[in-house]
Formats: structure tokens, C-alpha cells, sequence
């Protein structure tokens, strides 16, 4: 039957549109280093009405199916297994529109951030959300995962700027929902559906994209802070005195900035003798009328004793030193073997939670450590955890993730489920929000063949 | 059977909680003029767990179940039978917390926006929706509805306000997600299901909402305009100018202009020989700084030539009178019987649309007068149609919602489908869609008991 299904696949999609054997095992499941990818088939459809074909005749067969976008998730929700097909949407790769008076992109699924973010730019707009993973990253992925990234404050997440979108379901179906509004009050928003619920519902095909004006200048700061109650006092401050254009309020703990300044790469522009650091960035008219606004704040903020030092730059250099510092992921490794978390939390819980993580930490890895970073605005707080040895990941988890619930917080802020949290997903959600979810996937994909496994069981 | 329930009920929310007989009759099943309310019972539950066991109640004797917020609705989504218990959540009216710190508001869905509105204020901080039945409107209704308003441009529409929620399923199962941070990736986003599904998946009772930093300044100007295709290029210009501050970007199409200015109470700013009039607005810093930079923006606006006329006013009194110009709806009674339409288009698709429209309705009402403005940033487009008779209203909703769907558009922008655009909704969404919506409808409610015979069958 596997080479009855292969045969009809390659029917619909072409030899072209299929790969087996070595050209499966060569790909990798997930990141750099990750191992290699298990498949009966890689199917690479070229357009909506070939997925269609394709998953209508693996509904017949009830074949499973793993979607891949450009691989770059970190929870391992694209990880498939010797009895699936994967989809990979790598061939359908087509800007379809930029449509500047309207101020919209309609792209398929398998093109890369990168590349939407480069055709809203040629129309002399913008596309806000960003993230490292941009080159390989498909906008397909960041639609399936609700990706985020470091401007959610001000433009939010991809949910935000997803306007249309086209799914495919389980059973070949085709939603075409690709509206060109922003408002759309017609019905349910079938789109919130497929947005963020990791493949396990349809899969995305295409979107169309929100574009917003493109900022003309933009000022950066690094300033201290004191005391964590002064944290987001200066958030509101920025928040009212920058109106809208606050892009970025990253907040660094002095654990991590100490840790990252003390490489020589870096020239510390403030001392390391501070609890809190925190860039400061707004985006706006212009680079003058944003240094000036941003000087003001900062005078305010001075003022008011809610910061003890700063630095504007005054150049592109200056600027990205100061963003060096933030996106040093490389220092991190000096504390091999590292564990990363993306968790979430209201900015009151956050300095007791972490106090009591650390607690807990040293109490029962004696040698452990702990840097903090996030954006603050966003409730999105980045911890790094290192110097625990890998098989103890699990024990880590439960420490890291344990007490978040009862706080509000969230074991993912930005990345996702997948496999790598299923187990911890009852630290964030009610046994009635499950039961729920469940409800949904029975309604969508009542044989349970997309992205099997992901999320929960 | 009947009083059996009305029994059970009673037991559940006691006396207080229940209104039969003329207490139903005296209310109106909609806004002011609409008929009376027609209902079993109205049950006032005061908090989760009693509407929790009313549900279940209901559910178990099959009892359809319509929810009455503050009635301010346009499409008759709340419109109930003599079959039907009428759940009304006035007694839920509690502000249960205000996170100043992390800026939400939690509330019970029986308050009203305008109280969640000054509730926010007085922590000095802004809750941004903002629509004229503010007094009455409650956050459930705003919530369910999805409503938008004049501020979408910049903060979005309700949906992207709402943090965390609470809702009672048919069943009576309390879904609680009452999450208070921006990012939470953690399986499907739950909240989706009930916000602007108008009552029909379940009920809500709860939400964190987000706040924002309070605008210090503003500053409002009135311009004019030659060409529809300037207005997208000065809608660019301006977010691109004014950055993330621009809150307002209304369109005034002559004929709407020339009726409001014609009225002795108005002294039109600028002469109403132009064929478009647009109202900006920023919020930003100070009412200084606002000020200069929509000057700023004018004088490139007129060196590009997008504009022929503009007014920026002086003060607090000048801008109320422009804005007086844009509310003034009782203008509009002067071309009765007056019928509304709130539709969105992308944005260039609205002139060749409205252009079109006039055609047809002329063609077949030779007295029909039609006006049109609305919040071009966001292809909101409201289309007043006067001097048609009521009796004609159904052909008139054929003339106005054939050919949007081709377009891009959208037969609801904000007011939702209810009742009133059930018959025309496959203008807006197509086959697979409306059967995808069945398909929700019957995994959350079974039985169809949750406001029945909205949005479609």
C-alpha cells in the first residue's frame, strides 16, 4: 500500500514534486544539528489545488501527514516519523501581490520572511514582524506558530498582520479566506483557526499580509535601572511620552549583561554594576526628530529617578554595538551545557518568579546558572540556564515551568508547543481548555492525520 | 415543562435573578424604536458559576439560550422567541482588577465600555475601542461582536484588546483563559472562538483587557482633497510622517460634506467644493509637539500636491466643531426613509464601487440619494442611502452587497451579521467557509441552542 499511496502521489504532484530514500534522509527534522528527517515521502506540491489533491487522497488512506515550512522552530513541531508523508511547501514560493495603495502582500505559504519583508521594502513599506530565523524562515511557519519576535509591543505578533488566509484541511477542503480589510466582521474568523495552532488544524497556503508605513529615522538608548519597580514605571513613561513609536523596550538582568560585556568583543557602554538594563528604541518620522524625543524621555526619566544612567547613540555604529550586546547568543555558550526557555509572565510576577527560580535552581544543581533577558513590554522573558547537564532537562522543565500557572504565566510565549513542551502543557492550561482544543481537532481532523502528535494527544 | 424550568431557574439565581411576564415585555429587543423583548424568562445571573449551572439547566431540558448585553447592536443579534430563555449579564458588572503595573483590566462582561473606559483613565492609563454607545454598550456585547470603532487604524479592532477570557459553553462548562500577557503560545489561541462569534459558540463573562499609555497631546486638521487616488498617498505619507501616532484618518465624500455643511449649525471650515474631505488626527507626546508635526505634515502634503485646502485647528473648540461635522448622523434624517450600510473594501476598489453603486441605485430609484464616509485606513466604508422606502430595503441590500465579494469586500466591517445579514452573508464568505462555520457550530453546541438562527442556519 506505501508504494500505492507514493504512486498516486507522484500522479498529482509530479517526480518533480516528490522525494524518497536518501533525499528524505538528508534533510534534517529541524535546526542545525538536528537529526536527520523520517519520512515515507517528501511531497512538495506547486500550488493550492495539488495540497488539495494531495491531502484528500491521504485522508482516503488515512496517511498521516508532517508539514514543513523553512525548519527553523525549536520545539520540534515539525518532526515526523518513518509512517508519514511530509508536505514541505518549499515549491510554492510566489509573491503573488503587493498591493502598495491598499498597502497589503499576498504571498504563498513557502516564501521566506526574508523575502517578504525585502518585497514590502522595494513598495516603500513594511513588514513588522522580524526575527533571526528570517532567511530560511517561511512566512507559511510563522503564520502555523504565531511567531513573534522583537517588535510584538508595538505592531504585535504575526496574528496582528495576517489579514487573509488560505488552509488547506485535512481532507483537501480548501478555506480561501484571503481578505484584503482589515475589518471583517462577517461570521466566525475562520483564519484564528490555523494561525498559531502549529499545522494540527490545516495547512496555511497562503496569507495576505497587513504592511504599514515605513519608518523614516530611528533612536536607540541603553539606560540603568535601579530597582525592578522602576522597570515598567519607564515603560509607561516611554509608552506615553514615545506614543506610538516605541519599537522596543528590551530589558537585560545584570546577570546577562555582566556575563555578555565581559567578552572582549563588547566595550561596556554603561558599567556592569547595575540590576537592570534596557534598550530603549523608537521608530518615527525622522532620525533627529526621534534623538530628540528620545533625549527628552530620557531627561524625564532622569528626573524622576526612575533610570541612573544612559547612553544615546549617536551613530549606526553606536546603535548596533548596543544591539550586539543584546543578541550576543554566543556568550551564552560559555555556560555549556545551556538550556533555553521563552516563557511569559505579567510584569509584577516577574522579579519574584525569577528570584525564586534561581532559588530553587542552586538549591538543587548546585552549579548552575541563570541569565534573564526579554521584552518586557510583552510580558516575554528569555531565560538561559546553564551549566546543568542535559539529562537532566526534564527535572529543569519541572522546576522552570512548576508555579508559573498560578502566577498567569505561559510556558511559551512565542515558540510554540510542538513535541519538546506536550508534557508541560497542563502548567498553562486547564484540563476544560484542552478538553476544548481537543473538541476542535475532532471537528477538523476527526482521523487525527495532520502534524500527529504535536500539542498534546 | 415551561414552569419547571422557569423553577429550576429560579432555584439557580433566586428571585433577584429572574424577570417573567411584563418585566421581559418592557424591554426592547434592540436598540431605541425596536420591538418588544419576547422570552420565557430573562435570567440575571450574578456571576460564572450561577450562568454555569443555568446553562447546564438549559442544556439538559434542550432550552435555546439568546444573551442580552446592552443591547446597542445593528443587526439584531440579540433578538429573542417566546421559545427562548434570555440570559442578560447586568448583574455582572464588576471591575474585578486593574493591573496598573501590567496594564490590563479585568472585568465582568456586564460593565459597560465606558466604565472600563474611565476605570482605565483613572489609573492614567487608556483603554482605546472607543463607539458612540459607550454608555451602554457592555464589554461582553463589545467582545462578542468584535466591535471597532474610530481608533482601529492604530490599536486595532476589539479582538486585538482582549488578553485573556472567560466563557460558559453550552453545556455550561466554564472555559476559563484569563491570561494577562500579550505572548501565550501555548495550543489554540480558545479566546478566537468567542470574540465576534456574536453568542453563538458561548457565552463570555470574563476578559483581561489591555491598556495602554494615555496620549498626552493631539491635534486634529481637516484637509481637502481632489483626487481619490491622493488619499491613499496621503495616508501613507501621514503614518509614515506622524509614525505610530496617527489615530484618526476619516473620509468624507463630498456628498456627505456638502449635506452635514449645508446645516445652520455648522460653519463648514472649508468650502465644500472639493470631492473629498479627510480628518486627521495624532495622539503623541504633548499638544505642542502633535501640533508641529501634523503642521509638518500638511506643508509636505500641499508641496506634493495631495491636498488643496487644510485646516489645523487652534484649540479644544475648533476641534469639536470638525468633528461635529463627521458625527452630525441627524444630517442624514433629512433624506428619509435613510437606510445604513457598514461594508469594507480594500482601498482601491472603493471609488470604482461607489461609483458603480450610485449607478444602480439610480437607475433603479431615480430619487435615491447616497452619502458615503468612513475610516478609509482600516477599508471601513459606511453608505447612508436616503429617499428609498422601507418597504424596498431588500433590493436595496442586493444592490449594495452584489459585487463586493469579487471586490475584496466585506457585507459587515464592525456591526456583525445577526439577523439582519444572515441572507446575504454568502455575498462575503463562500461555500467552504459557511461549512466550516457549521462544522464549529456543531462541535461547541450541538443541541444549536446558543443564540439561535444567528449569523446563518
Amino acid at each position: 500500500m506505501e508504494s500505492q499511496i507514493i504512486e498516486a502521489l507522484t500522479g498529482i504532484v509530479g517526480d518533480k514534486g516528490i522525494l524518497t530514500g536518501t533525499d528524505v534522509t538528508q534533510r534534517l527534522e529541524g535546526w542545525i544539528g538536528a537529526p536527520q528527517c523520517s519520512a515515507k515521502a517528501i511531497v512538495r506540491p506547486a500550488n493550492t489545488e495539488e495540497l488539495s489533491a494531495v491531502m484528500a487522497l491521504c485522508h482516503h488512506y488515512d496517511q498521516r501527514v508532517t508539514t514543513h515550512g523553512g525548519m527553523t522552530g525549536l520545539v520540534g513541531g515539525a518532526i515526523s516519523s518513518s509512517e508519514d508523508i511530509v508536505v514541505s511547501l518549499e515549491r510554492m514560493r510566489t509573491i503573488v501581490e503587493v498591493d502598495a495603495e491598499n498597502r497589503t502582500l499576498t504571498a504563498e505559504a513557502g516564501v521566506t520572511l526574508q523575502a517578504i519583508q525585502e518585497a514590502a521594502d522595494s513598495a516603500d513599506l513594511f513588514y513588522p514582524v522580524d526575527l533571526g530565523a528570517r532567511g530560511s524562515a517561511t512566512i507559511g511557519g510563522n503564520i502555523s506558530t504565531n511567531a513573534g519576535g522583537n517588535r510584538v509591543l508595538r505592531y504585535g505578533m504575526t496574528r496582528e498582520s495576517v489579514l487573509g488566509l488560505e488552509a488547506v484541511l485535512a481532507d483537501g477542503t480548501v478555506i480561501s479566506s484571503l481578505s484584503k480589510v482589515i475589518k471583517n466582521n462577517t461570521g466566525y474568523d475562520l483564519r484564528q483557526l490555523f494561525i498559531g495552532s502549529e499545522g494540527t488544524l490545516g495547512i496555511v497556503t497562503k496569507a495576505v499580509l497587513r504592511l504599514r508605513a515605513k519608518p523614516r529615522g530611528e533612536a536607540t538608548a541603553l539606560v540603568a535601572v535601579e530597582d525592578f519597580n522602576q522597570l515598567s514605571k519607564l515603560l509607561s513613561l516611554a509608552e506615553s511620552a514615545l506614543s506610538g513609536s516605541l519599537s522596543s523596550f528590551e530589558v537585560m538582568w545584570n546577570d546577562f549583561y555582566s556575563l555578555v560585556t565581559s567578552f572582549e568583543r563588547h566595550r561596556a557602554p554603561l558599567p556592569s554594576s547595575s540590576p537592570f538594563y534596557v534598550i530603549l528604541e523608537t521608530q518615527g518620522s525622522s532620525n533627529e526628530s526621534e534623538q530628540a524625543r528620545l533625549e527628552a524621555l530620557l531627561g524625564e526619566a532622569l528626573e524622576q529617578e526612575l533610570i541612573s544612567d544612559a547612553v544615546l547613540t549617536q551613530s549606526v555604529s553606536e546603535r548596533e554595538k548596543v544591539w550586539a550586546i543584546r543578541d550576543d547568543v554566543e556568550a551564552l555558550f560559555s555556560m555549556v551545557p545551556i538550556h533555553g526557555f521563552d516563557i511569559s509572565l505579567p510584569i509584577p510576577a516577574m522579579q519574584d518568579y525569577l528570584e525564586k527560580l534561581k532559588h530553587n535552581l542552586l538549591k538543587k544543581w548546585p552549579d548552575g546558572r541563570l541569565v534573564a533577558f526579554g521584552h518586557l513590554g510583552d510580558g516575554n522573558l528569555h531565560v538561559v540556564i546553564g551549566q546543568i547537564p542535559m539529562e537532566d532537562k526534564e527535572a529543569l522543565n519541572e522546576v522552570v515551568y512548576r508555579g508559573l500557572a498560578q502566577l498567569g504565566g505561559s510556558i511559551s510565549a512565542e515558540h510554540g508547543i510542538g513535541l519538546e513542551k506536550k508534557a508541560y502543557l497542563q502548567h498553562s492550561r486547564s484540563e476544560a481548555e484542552l478538553e476544548l482544543m481537543r473538541i476542535l481537532k475532532q471537528a477538523l481532523d476527526p482521523k487525527r492525520l495532520l502534524n500527529p502528535g504535536k500539542i498534546f494527544d
